[in-house]
């Protein structure tokens, strides 16, 4: 039963970082890219993951007073050239739907037939078709404030794909708020960004640095972008969620306007934010070994796997019942306010079965033989741990420990990739370390880097610009931790008062 | 305080359904039609019913082993030709995508740009892009059954739109399945038409009568659909939900091909089946009166709407805190697996709040007042009573007893419905009398009928035909309960074995 190392992913991360996140996927039957080009198939060992982070994401949202609404896939051309930024940001990548039925053509060919007056886009972000919503919902400050929510699918149009971390359709939520005051609007945005905080450390086990986005990395049609920004292990930058404070802008092209307390008519203040299947990516880019993917417990498909072993008749029958009875208690354990996801795999395939699981990432893997059953007990593997680094263990005790475990997992996963994010973190004022930091250690292995330097930037366009094109590094974020501290720009030298995040990014 | 009933639905029932219909939706802030031709905006009220729709949903079809997944929003037009009867059916009313993108012409307008080889089509439904999945996935029947189900939005062009019935996009679920025997899809497609039996009587208090579509109405390319069928107030069916047994055609189409336990290659035996929004236009035409919505409890958006009547400035807090501690208490309450869902509406806005939601149809009004909480009582109105009919009562009681009070006002529902359903079908036998059922009493008022009629069919497509064309009535279902007996045709007076289900339909 002893398996080589052989059946693990190749290429190792080490190898080819890319390719290396592509079959690690394939591995885990988690996804896959479909015939429809740029579109993926999210399988169902992906979705449950989405159905987790969507069930703790929604009950966040709700606590803060915010409730779920629905709004039209399609966008009139019209309602998108409302912001001039936003049309700017979206006109480029869309699906445009210009007829509504098919016909035969001479050949027999089924041809595009009924010809829209208006084209119709499939919806890349929904600020202004529920702009004009609000604009006929909103009346009063007692309207006010207006908070929903919406799960829903959207799509941009885009030449490299790479499964959940650049589809042309994926799945996210975006949230849209209206306010009567700014600094109101401004709480929310940053009240919501906490939340995609909470999720990536708290759920998915993923450490991100907060910040502001500059101006030319800011959502089009945005007075301010607000991120979170983790690292992944090959210390390249993955934006996991934005929360945007529109200001008026979105509210004076929609028209949505209220009676203030005093009387006055007044222009709405407004807020958006989203976090999409992307960050499923990131889960995976941060936790996931050479081995294949690895689950935080919190949000993980399943918890744990039974593999019976059923290699002898005469007892295939009893050691099932104990699997099935081990299944019945742990289902009734409470995680975090869910029942244990319990699964057990009982196909007699040898050791290709635990291999499946560990490519699958479950936090658990039991097996259960027929020496485990008559001593009452279970042999654990955690996937957090070594292959050989397993355990026997009485069956009562496990029951009573696995939720404990579990935290053990999900707190070891946080550390872990904590710590990988300080140790690739580095202040940079020299510009010649800047450059080195950034440039490949060997050309062949272009991916790998230094990872996250916090250096000063004079806070202009063209200085963004210039490293941008000289080393494809940007700046991710302003975090909202900086000191003010007087330095000399990365890039011109001048003045500058304080540092910003720049990384190589997703 | 008191009301009179001219804030009561414009028109009534009886005055004019359809009209009453769309009133009585606006009034209950439930969803409204976009400027988007076709599609609606489900709001806040409408979207929470549709969340409980689809938590129970979920629950019940992941207890028969069926785990969910997702698909691409876009279809070839080569996937959608694959199977003749399929594309015949869908490509008369589909959103078609041609472009990827929007540039500026010479008149500084926006036009589509970036012509895409292939035309996509938005999914009208998924069997062929599923079915691709399917053919990919599945080599041997150790993969079968294949059990899945997408939660998803689809588009299918209407020109004459009504909220909930019939518009362009609307959300719903679609189960896909794939079996090794026809024996076990054929079993697989009338289990799923159970869960829906269920979802309608148990959850939504609709009776239905589940039967298997004629040839002229089934889903195209499938070889059985069942459905479930009920009946409005206006005594018009509503297909509320369809099960499909498709034989082998969409794995033939899709080349879903299997190694049998035999060693031979077989095509795969398939099912899909749906529910949608549409069960939500079905709930309100089944329930709500002239006063408004009417929520059966088990799905309602809240259980209860806490009312405290703030009018006095020396008692508002006491009154506010006595409120929001029964509502702390109700919460911890559980009805059917999940906490009391309570409202609390503490505006100072006289009757119109009660109004309010009387018709959004909350199950239970609860007022409160400073007499009321010197009595440690509450004053509760259901929503299936007179509105005269209130009383007051212990708060303790009362909490002790509202999901009692709830499962009263769920059976009470269903109760009334089954009576209405029972009242308005009957056996005729006779052609006259089936003309004069189906004709309206006056001709002022179309909609007004007999309601369901089992009558006998000979089984020629023709018959069915005439009668359709000639009373606008279809046969709803070839019920599962019907009895052999042999009759005269109602159409043509020829020999038949049993009587159908006609109807008039939405």
């Amino acid at each position: 039963m002893t398996q080589k190392n052989d059946t693990a992913i190749r290429p190792t991360r080490a190898e080819n970082y890319p390719e290396w996140y592509q079959q690690v996927i394939r591995a885990s039957d988690m996804a896959e890219l479909s015939p429809v080009r740029g579109c993926m198939v999210i399988k169902p060992w992906g979705y449950a993951l989405w159905e987790n982070m969507v069930r703790a994401l929604d009950d966040m949202f709700k606590a803060t007073g915010v409730r779920n609404a629905y709004f039209p896939l399609f966008i009139p051309i019209s309602f998108l050239e409302k912001e001039a930024e936003h049309v700017e940001g979206f006109a480029k990548e869309c699906a445009v739907v210009t007829h509504h039925k098919l016909e035969k053509d001479e050949n027999n060919r089924l041809v595009p037939a009924g010809k829209l007056n208006e084209p119709l886009i499939v919806r890349p972000t929904s600020e202004t078709i529920i702009g004009d919503a609000f604009a006929r919902w909103i009346k009063s400050y007692r309207d006010l404030p207006m908070l929903l929510n919406q799960w829903a699918n959207v799509v941009r149009w885009e030449m490299r794909t790479r499964i959940f971390l650049r589809t042309s359709e994926f799945l996210w939520q975006e949230g849209h708020t209206v306010h009567a005051t700014k600094q109101e609007a401004i709480d929310r945005t940053y009240m919501m960004l906490n939340v995609y905080k909470r999720m990536a450390e708290e759920y998915l086990a993923i450490p991100v640095i907060t910040g502001e986005k500059s101006v030319a990395e800011k959502f089009p049609g945005a007075e301010i972008t607000t991120c979170i920004e983790a690292m992944m292990q090959d210390k390249k930058a993955l934006q996991a969620g934005t929360s945007h404070f529109l200001g008026q802008n979105f509210a004076r092209a929609s028209g949505i306007r209220f009676q203030s307390a005093m009387e006055t008519e007044e222009y709405g203040w407004t807020t958006s934010w989203g976090v999409s299947t992307r960050m499923i990516g990131g889960l995976i880019m941060t936790h996931s070994d050479d081995n294949g993917i690895v689950l935080p417990p919190r949000v993980a498909s399943a918890h744990v796997v039974l593999l019976p072993i059923l290699k002898k008749k005469e007892t295939n029958d009893s050691v099932m019942a104990y699997t099935q009875a081990i299944a019945g208690r742990l289902r009734q354990q409470n995680y975090h306010g869910t029942p244990l996801r319990v699964e057990i795999d009982d196909r007699n395939i040898g050791g290709t079965r635990n291999w499946d699981w560990i490519k699958k990432g479950v936090p658990l893997r039991v097996e259960i033989g027929p020496k485990d059953m008559d001593a009452d007990s279970v042999f654990v593997s955690r996937r957090d741990r070594e292959r050989k680094d397993r355990f026997s263990i009485q069956k009562d005790e496990f029951i009573g420990k696995i939720t404990e475990i579990l935290d053990e997992i999900q707190s070891g996963l946080y550390e872990k990739a904590l710590c990988f994010l300080k140790e690739n973190t580095r202040d940079i004022d020299d510009p010649d370390e800047f450059n080195a930091f950034f440039s490949p250690k060997n050309p062949e292995e272009p991916e790998i880097h230094g990872g996250f330097a916090r250096s000063h930037w004079c806070g202009r366009a063209e200085c963004e610009k210039a490293v941008k094109e000289r080393l494809n590094v940007t700046i991710r974020c302003i975090p909202f931790d900086r000191k003010e501290q007087s330095g000399a720009c990365i890039q011109c030298g001048e003045e500058s008062q304080g540092r910003v995040v720049f990384a190589k990014a997703y």
